[in-house]
């Protein structure tokens, strides 16, 4: 079997990370970026948290408040007819849309790549007017002596791609917003190509198109152009409702290799390849023809939102590709593939 | 009364321009960019056109093949049940969606600003595979010496923002999307701020954001970043629904003048202005309270798409803010408003 899950998955839950203050709850812990740092493993986990509520008719919901620094708590009751509560994930009303959750990032340290010590504190929280809901799904690039964090921020403007970048994982510059609304899945490639850098992202798309995978260009990390479309989607049973990068690109000898997720049918959530030209990296050499991984084992199957592996990086070394992922929107888990056996089910593509 | 129609109106109707090709019939000519070349005032004009057809019960839909590089024409039955046609602007059917006019610009010169000569041949034609269901509302931003054209170019990739340059208005070079899907309604300034280009653009929103005006800087122009949302809906019966950059931004006195779009219940397109402030624009100093052109001729209340008037680009000139404008979708239109009335209708606003 080309994908082994690591035995002690989930490798972290939500209980074991302490909330960011006593009066919340850790809901789910997933979708981290990963990286080395010295010799250590260090993952920059999104936590999702919540007012801990003891009315099961009261929902209580974050919301940080850019003019105070810090979060307010908003109170519904699930009395009041003006507010929709059927999604656990948000609230609806007449002036807009809520998240029951806030999500940041923390950072969780290991030398041996499973066993994590996650810190207290938060290492990135929302601090701006384009974080009011919170940030997600991190990407770590490290790109000469800098690793650079895109992050998902999200607020009542919308759902944008930020910047972030340290050199040591204990203090943290904000550069801006990268991509404008929608956008997420964005990542980095860790060199420059041609003079260039390069991202994929998703833009997300309200009219004609559908979510799919762009390629932009930058001469600075922060500015970005030339926004090209590389691969869409395909009716092929587990990538037809959306697709968009997962880990950042890495090298591998016949061009960039980008695992990506695909959404299928009832948003059961793959993980697929694609190989990137080396110097073209907007062309499409080849591309899964099945999802390598997909939900199976217990934890990806039911949890916050059941029948999801998602992972926002991965290691490759010595021919192995090292996989942190999401499992069901709540827990983080490891797994490793054989990076010849993601090589060996790409198929060349026509088009894309 | 402030804003003085031209009794010419509307300058430009559909009939008034020669398809561009025997058996396309022109429906629609709008939303005109514009801008002064030596002694004549050009428009840029966005013309929408569809092939002839005789059978009431067929609709025949012209699309762009970036591999063929011409149009081709997609023959749908009404009798089809697969596909939707109640909207007489677009055709759903299970693999997406068509629009059943093709835009393109076309270029018109006038010497007086109000008698127009239409050129025969289209300026900018779809071109590429962001383009394949044309190109619509141009801005033009002179820049230097250097003509720069800002359009939407449609496709099933989505809806985006692309940049063109041009000396003369005789060749046009390409230079690639510069915000990625769902983007329209972008205006360049016409002069670096403290060494950085700007523009407004409008990113389309499909999540938690709402349609509103946002800010980007640049340093070349072609690469953009620290996207920042600069002004929001107000809840004030003409602004509503969304809002947009209209015309490129120019100067007064007391800072950058931008006209603006809103809609409101109805989709009733008004014009208002924003005054930002000069060498930090994503400040709003000033907003219109109410708008000061809103939609009241016959050619504004009945046309294609009724209700609406729509500058891409005015001239400011001796104190009047000249308008061209799209009239109900179908017309280009002419008026004239006193700068100082514009202004004098802002109001100063706390927050945006």
């Amino acid at each position: 079997m080309p994908v082994q899950r690591s035995e002690h998955n989930p490798i972290l839950r939500p209980q074991d990370v302490k909330p960011s203050r006593p009066d919340f709850e850790v809901t789910c812990v997933l979708n981290a970026a990963v990286t080395r740092l010295g010799d250590e493993i260090i993952l920059l986990l999104r936590v999702a948290e919540r007012p801990i509520v003891d009315d099961p008719q009261t929902s209580r919901v974050p919301i940080f408040d850019p003019a105070k620094g810090e979060l307010v708590l908003r109170e519904f009751s699930h009395a009041d007819p003006h507010y929709n509560f059927s999604d656990p994930r948000g609230i609806s009303g007449p002036e807009g849309h809520y998240l029951t959750t806030l999500s940041y990032l923390r950072l969780a340290r290991s030398k041996d790549g499973i066993h994590f010590t996650v810190e207290d504190q938060p290492a990135l929280f929302p601090a701006t007017e384009y974080e009011t809901f919170g940030i997600e799904d991190p990407r770590i690039s490290k790109i000469g002596d800098t690793y650079y964090i895109d992050y998902v921020a999200v607020s009542p403007n919308g759902i944008v791609t930020a910047l972030a970048s340290t050199q040591d994982f204990v203090t943290y510059e904000r550069l801006g917003i990268i991509f404008a609304p929608d956008n997420k899945d964005c990542m980095l490639f860790p060199e420059k190509i041609n003079g260039k850098y390069y991202a994929l992202h998703r833009p997300c798309i309200s009219g004609l198109g559908k979510p799919q995978i762009w390629l932009a260009e930058s001469p600075d990390l922060l500015n970005w152009g030339r926004h090209r479309m590389i691969a869409g989607l395909r009716l092929n049973g587990w990538e037809d409702l959306r697709i968009g990068g997962s880990a950042p690109p890495f090298r591998v000898p016949q061009g960039w290799l980008e695992i990506y997720h695909g959404a299928g049918p009832g948003n059961r959530y793959c993980l697929g390849a694609l190989l990137l030209d080396t110097d073209q990296p907007w062309k499409v050499l080849a591309r899964s023809a099945q999802p390598f991984m997909q939900p199976e084992a217990k934890y990806e199957l039911k949890g916050f939102f059941g029948n999801v592996v998602f992972t926002c990086g991965v290691l490759c070394e010595d021919g192995i590709v090292k996989i942190y992922y999401g499992a069901a929107d709540e827990y983080m888990a490891y797994a490793e593939a054989p990076l010849q056996e993601i090589l060996d089910g790409l198929e060349l593509v026509e088009n894309r």
